[in-house]
């Protein structure tokens, strides 16, 4: 396994329901304060544990976070509930792609290079899962680190999407090529506008760079399209700038219905 | 003066020669880290300071901070630079519908109930920057208040953005409609879609709630249009439901010429 990669616990009402819901088998226990007011989502938490036989704990949360420094650097608001999980399962890239085949219509994926920024690494998550994309693709090295503070930022996003985790993005993009995805790369310098392109009829890998860095040029030069957003200042965050292309696809894709 | 607003310091290359740019002005003082080795970008910070007769010092930038206990806490990257900088100034709603009078074109404004996430916030600002939107209405009361950090976060853009603050919200959608825009909402339970708008033949306010509570109902009762953007998980992160509706905005506007 990757150093940094394990999650020991996510905390929060909404970040444990969701979980809960979407991804039991990852829980190990749950823990919640002691000589608490049950308010109806505790209920449900109580609920949804009781029901996928998962332990749940009566004590002192601070207690059981005093090995976890970073947790507890963070100073975070526990909401009154952890839950202790192992680490997210990372999808192999073959995998993934397999399991696309079984799927009606094209599949469309995020490729991430050199986003090192949790909040947005979260935030992109966030926004596959609300727009309907089928994966994230991450490398090993140059990626955040999934951590309790993705987890959270992301408010349990992350349960429902397949992260792709790969030690040669550069290698994976070839593969995507060969299973007859397009690659389309976003650069200020690019010619075309990101809203010029027609999403709704190929399977395709939007490739997105870190804000300081860009995207690597080996990568870039293995992209069928790139496309810029126009700016009257410097570049976006790169999570807007994430969101803003998904959601054209989107749109291309609704309207054509 | 309202608690919180004033920045102290800017830090940072970047934010420092954005400031230098766009709003010299504000600038009281610049002082660079002693005995540091001058890159481009900094002598590109001490000429901009000379063009604008801006004194600069050169000094140990930890004894300037020490009484800025809410920047030493983050401990942010100086890279060598800090600003001192008077108050962001924010416009008045009237001085600034009195300055969209002389605009080519119709006016594009983003409205934030509720956002007091600085992050959020900071994301917006630039958005806002980039998509050439012309300004942000904030309330006195319930918005993030302009900090190191939001300065930081948005790069400089706070210095290309005309932010204008009222004590009533409700009040200034009533001079804005008054003022002939028209308030386009954003709502999770909304009929349309935020894409069919047509935002091209109007001045709009669009009117952004915070992810846990929405928009203020008050508020909402006044929007002309209420939209939504639809999402298969929860809703999406503020700043990026703004990016995507202002890009839409932009979109439109750019393919109708």
């Amino acid at each position: 396994m990757i150093k940094n990669q394990k999650i020991n616990f996510i905390y929060g009402k909404n970040p444990v329901t969701e979980a809960l819901l979407k991804n039991p088998k990852r829980i190990n226990k749950i823990y919640i304060q002691k000589d608490l007011f049950f308010d109806n989502r505790m209920k449900k938490i109580l609920d949804l544990a009781r029901e996928n036989k998962i332990v749940v704990k009566m004590t002192s949360l601070k207690k059981i976070l005093q090995n976890d420094e970073e947790l507890l650097k963070q100073n975070p608001n526990l909401q009154g509930v952890i839950a202790s999980v192992s680490p997210i399962e990372y999808i192999e890239l073959d995998d993934f792609l397999e399991k696309q085949k079984e799927k009606e219509g094209f599949s469309k994926l995020v490729v991430l290079d050199n986003v090192s920024d949790p909040n947005n690494f979260a935030a992109i998550i966030r926004t596959v899962a609300a727009s309907g994309f089928d994966g994230i693709l991450v490398s090993n090295h140059r990626a955040a680190p999934i951590t309790s503070t993705v987890e959270k930022i992301s408010s349990g996003a992350i349960n429902c999407v397949p992260i792709i985790k790969t030690s040669s993005l550069s290698c994976a993009i070839d593969q995507l090529k060969k299973a007859d995805y397009w690659v389309i790369a976003t650069q200020m310098e690019a010619k075309d506008n990101y809203y010029e392109i027609d999403y709704t009829d190929m399977n395709f890998a939007l490739l997105m760079g870190s804000e300081g860095k860009g995207i690597t040029k080996t990568l870039l030069n293995k992209a069928d399209y790139t496309v810029k957003i126009k700016s009257n200042f410097e570049s976006l965050n790169v999570s807007t700038a994430a969101g803003i292309i998904m959601y054209e696809a989107i749109r291309q894709i609704e309207t054509k219905k």
